[in-house]
């Protein structure tokens, strides 16, 4: 199994440094969020524009240039319900360092989005969930695989397909983490790659607790067989915590030189 | 699934404080170790006196009356090679909270503490390996049945076998961290109580890294259904990481009131 595939979070229209910096396209503010990923480790970076209805199209062109040219074709995370902004990110993606990611179909109203990064040859994080939170683990199962059956039909691969259990609240969510972390497995017996937000765990806990959460519920994750996740490599617990499981899990073989002073 | 049972490892005679306090029967060190770990969350002491085969009889004693007098009867791991010393703190232990705890029987030289055990209704810590490392989970299932039959057989609860899969260092034996964890799901998914001494993990590593090597391994072996360990209480982000995955795996069920601010 290879090294957890980190999707850093923090480029997200939701912050208000960032809204401002994409409504006025101002490189900056966007550069900075994309260099203390890459420093802290992520792989890849989740570029979020919102709904984006207006200005989807020509904003997601601008912001795939600028942090691939900027970063050396850094792999992207397209981000948006707007479908005609994923394809113009598309369109100008540089595949030097692999496939663009398209964030996310789901079984219900954004299937059509599976249909567009099949179209498109981009990898697709597909949700296990219809409309808001599935009732459990049968419902997630026929979720996965109504999509995976459909993006077969259409011809992805099936590396590219990446399943998104959907993590909950521990708050309010307490009694149903287990679920997820045993469907996660299943998805990984399966020899499907996964992924998820996995800061949704923490969500809306004191702001201390949440990278002990997050932390504590990604070694859970890991040993399950997560592939990827989408998450804030600035969390340098967390950060942590994907070296020492990738390590446990073998995932970086022979790591004793990474283990000595 | 109970909240995990942590019992302090750091009454150790290994420790120089510690010997130097056992060698004078001097109680304050002990005290002030069985205080600290208590304090920093501990369920349970473990308290080793090494081999002890010259003083081992009135030192067990000694120790066994020094911490449960002055800490409320609380639970304790008696923890040696010397079955007279074993014997000899089980007959003045309180067992107003519970049953003393032997520390270890294996399935080798060591199966008659798992009958010294049986003989005084105590507690037996089983460490799944005969002579060293077991080659892999068959050969751990063979020891584990072994001790599983035989405190049957002498009329021991199920419950009061206590399995020890044998955590092993990352360090050298990294490819083999997963069989573990696979070995200590199989022993809960049979309705078994495990143990282990945790830090095994991170033996030998850097001293920054063990906490976080430790608090990944155990999040992982909780998942798997851990139900007790033998770890350093006041390694901070190790009892960080009991609680939140205790709160995850739902063991301390209606947590919303300890996840506010």
């Amino acid at each position: 199994m290879a090294e957890l595939f980190v999707i850093g979070e923090r480029i997200h229209r939701i912050s208000p440094a960032v809204r401002e910096a994409m409504e006025t396209m101002t490189p900056e503010p966007i550069l900075e969020r994309a260099r203390e990923q890459l420093e802290a480790g992520a792989a890849c970076l989740d570029v979020n524009i919102g709904p984006a209805e207006r200005d989807g199209v020509e904003l997601m062109e601008w912001a795939v240039r600028l942090l691939q040219e900027n970063f050396d074709n850094v792999p992207l995370c397209l981000d948006t319900a707007n479908r005609r902004a994923i394809e113009a990110g598309i369109r100008v993606y540089d595949r030097a360092k692999g496939k663009p990611i398209v964030n996310s179909a789901d079984a219900g109203d954004r299937l059509e989005i599976l249909d567009l990064a099949a179209a498109n040859d981009a990898v697709c994080i597909a949700l296990c969930s219809k409309a808001g939170v599935p009732a459990g683990n049968d419902e997630r199962k026929r979720y996965a695989g109504e999509m995976l059956e459909r993006g077969m039909r259409l011809g992805m691969a099936q590396e590219d397909l990446w399943f998104d259990p959907l993590f909950l609240d521990v708050r309010g969510m307490q009694d149903r983490q287990m679920e997820v972390l045993h469907f996660l497995r299943e998805l990984s017996d399966s020899g499907l790659r996964t992924t998820g937000g996995l800061s949704n765990v923490s969500n809306s806990t004191p702001r201390r607790l949440r990278p002990v959460l997050d932390s504590a519920a990604l070694a859970m994750a890991m040993f399950c067989g997560l592939t990827s996740c989408i998450a804030d490599p600035c969390d340098r617990r967390l950060m942590e915590t994907v070296r020492a499981c990738d390590v446990i899990r073998n995932s970086v073989p022979f790591a004793d030189a990474l283990l000595k002073d």
